[in-house]
């Protein structure tokens, strides 16, 4: 696979675009031979630096308004179960730095996926050691030996670093993907990126003026 | 067609996502049976309320710089014709006084896509009398006439009142569909908003929980 073939994907576990990339990203790139690399990273910090305490959705009252209702409709679209989280957005520190920690395990997909689960569906608190606990266990990992890893300091400085590596790209939402230098935002460009990772999306005929 | 299978077509000529979706619309919905209603209403004053004195693409400079991009592959996946204005977003008070006093005109859909396209790929100021004279002479309809009608107080508070409806229906960016009372942002949700009004989109199975 060459390294063109790799689309990385940047996410938070707060944001409710990502839980919906995430929960459609690996099949997508599998039938596309596309190689995914997940790229946990704190959004939170990033709004900050706009002057923003929360997400937009909370700022602005018609846009959150909205949101959830694309969320009830984009969910049912793509066959995806969906509960509005009684808070948002959730803090997800802990269950950040484990999946910095497990860069490269090949059982990341699926934390991620359970943890997003876990805080868009069952609408539990996501940055809880029992939560983060049974997801672990559930995929017959050991969850103290992650969780340590977890808070140690040079996993949560790698995640601080990834969080400002992601601003220093030109990040300001989530979920964003790149292929190379070439940067994709939202779970609505999901099939834009895997389709430019995989070479078949360069230029298109451009049509006449208008009638 | 029932009164169901119409999409209400929210957009100001300044909007570059209403740029794509002009281009778009009437092929689409013309595929579906559905028909479309065109609805000017003025951004601006939508934004002043949020407290923004421009475009979110001109106040958030990350943002911005990657609308343009955005702009560029959405305009070659659609195969339609782009070049990045030299100002933005563009005053379009008259155009827009054209296109609400032209309600119900067979030619309006005309009239919008090469105003667009005098903003969006021809670069010019879609606010002068001569660039609208131009375009509405190409129709073969009488410039002066429309005019002269566009500038009156009755045209012109219509205009107002529009946009007041905007705010009023809870449209906080554009383009923005209306099916009934179900609304959709952005040319993104285009095809949804088409599904849903001729009765496809309503319900999809709820998946599983992820593995």
């Amino acid at each position: 696979m060459d390294a063109h073939r790799t689309l990385e994907f940047w996410f938070d576990f707060g944001s409710n675009y990502s839980y919906l990339a995430m929960l459609r990203v690996e099949a997508l790139a599998a039938q596309r031979d596309v190689r995914v690399v997940l790229k946990p990273f704190l959004l939170g910090p990033i709004f900050k630096s706009f002057g923003w305490e929360s997400s937009p959705f909370v700022l602005q009252a018609k846009k959150g308004a909205y949101t959830w209702r694309d969320m009830e409709r984009q969910c049912a679209k793509y066959g995806l179960p969906w509960n509005k989280p009684s808070v948002f957005p959730r803090r997800a520190l802990l269950p950040m730095r484990v999946a910095i920690a497990a860069e490269g395990q090949p059982w990341l997909g699926q934390f991620c996926r359970r943890i997003m689960h876990a805080n868009f569906v069952d609408d539990r608190e996501i940055d809880d050691a029992a939560t983060v606990t049974e997801v672990l266990a559930a995929l017959q990992l050991a969850p103290d030996a992650w969780i340590t890893l977890a808070q140690e300091d040079a996993t949560k400085a790698a995640l601080r670093a990834q969080s400002t590596k992601a601003a220093a790209r030109g990040i300001f939402g989530a979920p964003t993907f790149f292929v190379g230098d070439e940067m994709f935002w939202g779970n609505d460009r999901l099939e834009d990126a895997l389709e430019y990772a995989r070479g078949r999306r360069r230029f298109a005929p451009i049509a006449p003026a208008p009638d």
